[in-house]
């Protein structure tokens, strides 16, 4: 069911710093800041050669990152973004094995137009899972 | 600089369960469980088609992930790994751009028996960095 680790998301208190970081200093390709007021953050894409870093700054007052920021006010992981063929058929095979969707169990449309659903991360071995149809 | 993602490291409290969940719910594949007690930890590795996800367990009684489990007994996102050409031009760039490298600043050899060094989480949008020499 899993495919490719489509990104990892790094929620953070200062996105031009840490797209600095990563840009000036770690010397990888950065993408410039696009802002997702629909998904309540701006999103900078730190492009690897097999996957992507997708560092994300709260926008508006009601970020779905807001709280993970209060509790670690450094920014770190937020969540970890695998892709599948069909996430219809993946969130019933989840459910039927008694994990937790987050939500109302229907996908939303993500950051790159695809549909997309989060899993919980007490499921996941502590880790905030999003599932991502490509 | 910043080449692959090697891995994203997950710290979990039991690696047979968290390895289930990776592969019979996931149905990703998974390595049988590594002990490597030089690094005070025993290892499952998940491969997905473009990275790996490894799942880390503590070994031993001065295991680096004991105080992160402690603090997060369900487990969490731990480092995330990328490749470099060379860990030594990369530690001095780094170094000379003020960032700290953790340890005596030497690499050491790292579960794939290649060089590696960590980087400080306070200098890297609060992630755990690991360089690994490819």
């Amino acid at each position: 069911m899993l495919g490719r680790l489509n990104h990892v998301a790094i929620a953070v208190p200062d996105l031009e710093a840490a797209a600095a970081i990563y840009r000036d200093t770690l010397g990888a390709n950065v993408s410039q800041p696009q802002a997702l007021p629909e998904h309540g953050v701006t999103v900078v894409f730190v492009e690897l050669p097999n996957t992507k870093v997708e560092l994300l700054e709260p926008l508006g007052d009601d970020s779905p990152i807001a709280a993970y920021l209060q509790k670690n006010p450094s920014g770190g992981m937020h969540h970890l973004c695998y892709e599948v063929d069909d996430v219809i058929a993946a969130r019933d095979r989840l459910q039927a094995d008694g994990m937790r969707v987050l939500g109302d169990g229907e996908p939303k449309t993500g950051a790159h137009g695809k549909p997309v659903l989060f899993l919980h991360p007490k499921d996941f071995a502590g880790t905030l899972v999003e599932l991502e149809q490509v």
